[in-house]
């Protein structure tokens, strides 16, 4: 057999890798709960027509599609909001706002590089059934505490909304049919820079002056109040730029409340990568050495549900890439790299008392207290260096003498003592120890 | 838009559902900790060339075959295991015994019917690196925990052992290059009957008077000593028979340790489905009165490592059945249906407080408490109504009177009660009631 290798773009866990995005899938799932978001689940594939709307060309581009032995034309789903907004549009009698989080595995045929995979995992948490301001800045705030939960501080929020960033183009001279191109390029930012915007824009049939205009007034400079009182200015006229404006500062308003106001800029020059943005966007930016780009991002797709036929149902939601926040929380050092989860081993001093530590060993394991047994007969000292390598803090040994007195000897691996413990109190012993 | 469903053999799960199935991961994965696993995790698809291997025919029919972009051959996985032993034969280093366990999704093109879908979810712990009989046993004492975990009470295990079958199917004349049709046509003996079976014997090629005495062999009744007992007498001269008994009396030793031993039935009729199983092969039996088959199956597959060309590690693993469980546990009223996880609805009485409920139920989420705020402008009167319907237990309302006291009235909703509750001390409130 050759390929014992996973295809490219995706990876195996094993329990040191697993240990700790359970440990971060834990935190996140924590703060979307204390959020009043409940679990949600949909299938890893879709009907191709559902996916293939309003993703954009390039991730279009990048769904795995395949054929069922039916014929149906299927695809691995990219993202959790799509799923989502079919979910809705089906079932009209669902209770709105509705309210639910995903975390999650998605798949994009991406070029691999650095931070990038072709399966990787989403945490969402999104709102339908709000246009409210309170949605959006409790996505952000949703947002916040996770990063603070997961033990990040070095991050900000960029805010922009894409109705901004339409009345900026109107007014720079972008005709209305190229308004998405010009998103599209200006999302680019980041990869490509200035002059790689200025070249994309040009391609796509915009005039140089429209995209001197454009790239001017998407990179005005200034506190959020400053950046949203210049473009106000500048659009005067284009109605959708002048909403946009009023909703980003009520949502800038609101996020006092919610304790994230300090984290927040309004960056004009945000676009966000997907077509079903129509309302605010957002990106949180880590503030750390490593260059990672966004660890989570969000926005309003206030049009996808009725695009699949189900009533106007306004939406915002975040999402937060699972493999960059793990990238940096292993940077700087968050994670204690854990072994096993196993807490003790037991074992005993001769063969003949196998049975007698597996008796043992299931009084720990039905008080839910991870315990390990020996499979392979081995010797004591073996068990030592084993506790010893895998950092099993306790080892439980079963000896002849101790059981006559219905006792066992408890042997504390890291501070290198050992006591004899009534085999009745063991529960106990090790739940004062384990909480 | 139309085919707004889910692919046939797929499904949503709405919070309802998926706050269920989150409390059953959450009770088996806790049991799999207990034991000493932890957890690991595999791509969805593997190489064809991966998944083709050892399944059988049938499954091998069914597995969602495709081409990625780069013309690479992938299937979507069929289980838990086949990924598991490619992990370890490409990864020597392995410390073994190696324990894993895995809650995860897998794919089947199969015909839909009650109880089976084309996506659904395995849960699983594996040992492999050890032919020790307390690994079989184990296995069992895992699957036993885990009912009891979640409050199935009525089952027993079928136990055999593929080398049994396969010293049966050579004493009563099988030849051996058809033992394997023996043991596939005999797993269909629950579905098809023993006529059934007879005659898929019989278009295999297997003559009459062997089929005869094959399906003797297996349907012997008895106690497991008993039935062991007679065939080892049927099958005096051939070795792996003997060697599977005695080996299935070993296990049967170790049981009463585990403390399982009454639970289990040694019944040689039982099969298994899968190709890779090479020993000892169980299933855990419902015996309430829905017929709904196995909830859980595993068995000894000591070869497959070594078939993708890793060294030999012996491994047996356990796998549970994760839609039939919950199938059960509805059926069984084991669900207290839960509508939602949100404890505290945050409501102003008038607009104008909206930023100040904002700020008390950012105190409740930062204490991980379940909170949801309105994000509809929603009246007091309908605050209480969705409270009511969603079987929210408390409202915590937000008025100008009790607010220059610094304080609030927290009404509990099923008592029809309320009381008035410091602002600051409403955390330590809730985690009184709530832990």
């Amino acid at each position: 057999m050759s390929k014992l290798q996973t295809p490219r773009g995706t990876r195996d866990f094993l329990p040191i890798d697993s240990i700790k995005r359970e440990t971060v899938f834990g935190k996140i799932r924590k703060v979307f709960e204390a959020y009043g978001y409940d679990p949600f689940e949909t299938p890893a594939f879709e009907f191709w027509e559902i996916l293939g709307v309003k993703c954009g060309e390039e991730i279009r581009e990048q769904i795995y599609r395949f054929k069922d032995k039916g014929g149906r034309e299927l695809g691995l789903r990219y993202d959790l909001t799509v799923p989502l907004a079919r979910v809705i549009a089906s079932d009209p009698t669902l209770p709105k706002p509705f309210k639910r989080y995903c975390i999650s595995r998605v798949w994009r045929y991406e070029r691999p590089q650095a931070g990038r995979f072709r399966e990787f995992w989403q945490a969402d948490a999104d709102i339908v059934g709000s246009n409210h301001a309170e949605s959006d800045a409790e996505a952000m705030a949703i947002g916040t505490d996770c990063m603070i939960s997961l033990g990040l501080e070095k991050f900000h929020i960029r805010l922009n909304s894409r109705k901004i960033l339409e009345g900026l183009s109107r007014a720079a001279g972008v005709p209305k049919e190229k308004v998405f191109d010009s998103f599209r390029a200006i999302d680019k930012l980041d990869k490509i820079g200035i002059e790689g915007v200025r070249g994309e824009l040009a391609n796509r049939g915009i005039k140089e002056e429209a995209i001197q205009k454009l790239l001017e007034f998407v990179l005005i400079e200034g506190s959020s109040e400053e950046i949203l009182e210049k473009a106000e200015q500048l659009m005067a006229g284009t109605d959708v730029g002048i909403e946009g404006i009023h909703e980003i500062k009520e949502i800038l308003e609101l996020s006092r409340a919610f304790g994230i106001k300090d984290r927040i800029k309004v960056d004009l020059s945000l676009a966000r990568g997907l077509d079903y943005y129509t309302g605010s966007v957002f990106e949180i930016i880590y503030e750390g050495e490593k260059q990672v780009g966004s660890l989570a991002g969000g926005g309003r797709y206030d049009d996808l549900v009725e695009l699949y036929g189900g009533s106007r149902s306004p939406a915002i939601g975040i999402s937060l890439g699972i493999e960059r926040i793990i990238e940096i929380l292993n940077e700087e050092g968050k994670f204690p790299s854990k072994k096993t989860n196993v807490k003790v081993f037991v074992a005993p001093t001769s063969d003949e008392l196998r049975t007698k530590a597996i008796e043992v060993s299931q009084i720990l394991r039905r008080e839910g207290i991870q315990t390990e047994i020996d499979h392979a007969e081995r010797k004591l000292k073996k068990i030592f260096e084993i506790a010893s390598t895998q950092e099993i803090p306790f080892v439980v040994i079963v000896g002849p003498r101790e059981l006559e007195k219905e006792k066992v000897t408890v042997r504390n691996m890291v501070q290198q003592v050992q006591e004899e413990v009534n085999i009745k109190d063991l529960p106990e012993f090790f739940e004062n120890i384990f909480t």
